[in-house]
């Protein structure tokens, strides 16, 4: 008997084994501090599964792409369904396609995207407030992960790798501070996203020698001595995202 | 009548405007040189579609993933298949899934690939010694594109936008250079990324001050006086492809 002699099903409900699908995932990092005096952790927040394969397994936010939409507008939609979160851009990370990284096979277009700490408890709190809060989601830390589904182990290890090199050489850090923020401030976030103490007067220094800082009138007062806020200097293009940025370049902004 | 009472169709012959289907796409960028004393210009191999849709238009090689087949592997096939070109490695670009780039819904994962002067020269010389070269292959300089099928135009705006900001802060050069290269010739090679003159004055005196390239004891001699020969600084770690890679870090070479 070949193939042809089976009777014919819909296409909706062919054999997954013989349709490749696609699907779309979104890595969130952002920031949290515990009380204290400790540096901020970098954080990405998980959805528990609640359905085969990897019932009870925590894993990315994500979801299948339907037919008639973009491939980052599935990343916000699933991205949002699942989490309740909606950041001011998205921005994409990698396709992950191997044979073997699903029971069926599904090819998976990730982006990711960095949330300032007041934007993530600001949009948690506004759901709370209105009982809409995600269930079955969890901030976790990345040093600290639990056991993920399919290969979103290796999906957040190439997003921490990207993001680490590209702290390097743009003003990525940004995406996780306000807009004004002391050199201690900046170096936290550095130290969060390397996983590493940096030495603070070295620090200063090449940030001060960088050209990326412009030093305002205005300081941090607090428990500490005044501490000088900074913000980034805009002229300076480091972080374009080229011809496919969905942002205004930073100098026509 | 609905769409329920249409007698189904098998899987593979299902309506296409109900299903979204994967293709890879490779941008292979080399370099071609006149005879003469001009400096080399930066080219790339199209293949005129031979049906619809856009038959007889220029498009970028590639073709579908197979069901069972991982994304490079089948951006591999389907560059031999099309043009016989056999890259050491291809490096994944971007994957462009606009509903409508296509008349069917199609997500194609683009990657793309750096090959020297001898490497096409030696690859296209074999093909064309056993009988095999392949036809409605057509190499064109990435400044006088014909107009292409699809969303190609894009793709290959995005690929060569990458490509000239990565040469900013890698070794990415180093693709289409021999192991050993003047200053002059990696000056060339910028200037033909870059699509602009470059000061020979400037670019030699970045260039030995980078740290990246190690003066050798040979020396290029001809026509000009003689120009001593380069090699990259493997122990400098520019070009790393992160945990994704599969080639051997440079300084484990």
């Amino acid at each position: 008997m070949t193939r042809t002699d089976l009777a014919p099903a819909p296409a909706r409900d062919a054999d997954p084994a013989d349709v490749t699908r696609v699907a779309v995932s979104t890595v969130i990092f952002s920031l949290r501090r515990d009380h204290g005096d400790h540096g901020p952790r970098l954080v990405l927040p998980l959805v528990r599964r609640t359905r085969d394969p990897y019932e009870g397994l925590w894993a990315l936010p994500g979801g299948w792409l339907a037919i008639a939409e973009g491939l980052e507008d599935a990343a916000s939609r699933t991205l949002e369904e699942t989490t309740a979160l909606t950041p001011s851009y998205l921005e994409q990370l990698y396709a992950f396609g191997d044979v073997d990284r699903s029971p069926t096979r599904v090819v998976s277009i990730v982006y990711w995207a960095l949330l300032r700490e007041g934007e993530v408890d600001a949009q948690v709190a506004a759901h709370e407030a209105d009982g809409t809060a995600p269930e079955n989601v969890r901030w976790v830390d990345v040093s600290d992960l639990p056991p993920l589904a399919f290969d979103h182990d290796q999906i957040v290890g190439y997003a921490l790798w990207r993001l680490r090199n590209k702290v390097g050489y743009s003003r990525i850090a940004h995406g996780l501070l306000a807009d004004e923020f002391t050199l201690a401030e900046l170096r936290e976030v550095y130290e969060a996203i390397l996983g590493r103490r940096l030495d603070p007067a070295n620090f200063r220094r090449q940030a001060e020698n960088s050209g990326t800082l412009i030093p305002t009138d205005r300081f941090r007062t607090g428990s500490h001595r005044p501490a000088r806020l900074y913000r980034y200097n805009r002229d300076v293009e480091l972080a374009d995202r080229g011809p496919l940025g969905i942002r205004p370049a930073p100098n026509r902004a």
